[in-house]
């Protein structure tokens, strides 16, 4: 408790450094240390293991983008499941569009608990919504044991893949996530940035699963500025849907959503990546 | 000499961090305090009063979308005017092009004989090239008493709008940008960044003059993982040609170059802006 600067690095020699205001509160949960600070320039900021999470300045790009695309290329999504996600932005994002059911599958509670009383602008996803099941549980053994089929859209909104979300990394986790889609089913999933060695390697892993598992594994990106680089990645993987030629960008503008990042025009645009980035990828096996 | 760090500031609480290897150069110019710096993750960074201009690592991405969307859109480029662009990055990819003359006019000839020693990456431009001019003068008063209509294409590439390249931001020179441009000229500026409040309030400023002064005023973006955020801009201002409806994809491809950055899918797409970007831009006069 106490801290005076929030510091995270981003290789050995590089460091993004926030003055704090106020240390809020420092806590050590079974799984993880989850600390919230505030700040003059990104008001609230949520960290679980020293790693920036969320600030309030920037969380409306993340959450619009691991949202909005996939229902711009299926509209009819009616069952959600959302992996990890305990800070709730992804679920205040997914709970504006008419879907039957919501579940979220955080396995540590604290993150929700503590998210409520100090980040309302994400965490109010969790006042009462009939449609919307919170469990706090493994999110690989919930995969394992979902029915087949059962979802048409699952968002995998993990910490990196060290620490508690490293299980959801793996190739079973997603030949499970795989199963448990319907067959006009969409995975998306964090997938870290080219730019720093570090992050670039976990890009690669994650690409190389997702390759391995769906018919359509696509990457698209955007501009995140409290992560390593601003270049941050999702990955949109499918059975049969591809997030560019099956773009409808008419019927998810009759949604009638006012959003603050994610348009219509940057949909197709953030899937065309930079050279440097698709030479990556083109060598993941 | 002998940093440890280098530091910059991207807000009042908030700061970007390298460690240095070995402080390579210090020097006050009549202009400003240079500096070039080995580090391991970035290579050699070059600094002009304790801002970062280049590293070995990401200049590859600046300099690629400083110069290829306009030779996208006007393959028939032929005399070329570099504003500022010391480093010589610019002028190396600009001279890749079948142009007949480039004119360089940066204010500080130490920063061109510094690269020269300590970034040969991109200071490689200044060898001898019959097509280059290179000459040490104020940009401003340059395009004051340039011919008009002698160019087809003027890249204002300048530091930040404080220090020396302050007067590069004014209306008087967009004017006299626009008069020495010929009926197809573009002309690509530095445009900063939407997100810090410091950096917007400089991109609203380089926009508004841009709008007042050239017909077509687009924005594109980019990932640079070294300058503030993250999320770079350089505006994109023509006489006649728009930079999505006027691209010319197939003539651009037959200069069969390759580019680690650009690329032929990248390039609508980058001007493609987020909503947030958008609406700060739709209010600005």
């Amino acid at each position: 408790m106490g801290k005076k600067y929030i510091r995270e690095t981003y290789a050995n020699d590089v460091s993004f450094t926030i003055e704090v205001e106020q240390h809020l509160h420092s806590e050590k949960s079974r799984f993880q240390q989850i600390d919230f600070y505030q700040t003059e320039t990104f008001g609230t900021v949520f960290t679980l293991d020293d790693l920036i999470m969320v600030t309030e300045k920037d969380e409306f790009i993340y959450h619009d983008m691991i949202c909005h695309p996939a229902f711009a290329v299926n509209p009819n999504i009616k069952r959600v499941l959302i992996i990890g996600g305990g800070d709730g932005g992804t679920a205040r994002e997914v709970l504006r569009y008419p879907i039957e059911a919501l579940d979220m599958v955080e396995i540590d509670e604290r993150v929700v608990r503590l998210c409520q009383q100090f980040l309302p602008l994400t965490a109010s996803s969790f006042d009462s919504d009939n449609r919307f099941n919170l469990l706090f549980a493994n999110g690989l053994e919930f995969v394992a044991n979902a029915k087949t089929g059962a979802y048409d859209l699952i968002i995998v909104d993990s910490t990196d893949p060290i620490g508690p979300g490293e299980g959801l990394f793996t190739a079973e986790f997603y030949r499970n996530c795989y199963r448990c889609l319907n067959d006009s089913g969409i995975l998306i999933n964090q997938h870290e940035s080219p730019f720093y060695t570090r992050d670039c390697r976990e890009m690669v892993r994650a690409h190389s699963k997702l390759k391995k598992t769906f018919p359509i594994a696509r990457i698209y990106q955007f501009h995140m500025p409290t992560y390593p680089s601003g270049h941050w990645l999702f990955g949109f993987a499918a059975k049969s849907l591809d997030p560019v030629q099956d773009f409808k960008p008419a019927e998810w503008g009759s949604f009638n959503l006012q959003t603050k990042y994610y348009n219509l025009d940057l949909h197709p645009a953030a899937f065309m990546l930079p050279t440097y980035l698709k030479e990556i990828l083109k060598g993941v096996k």
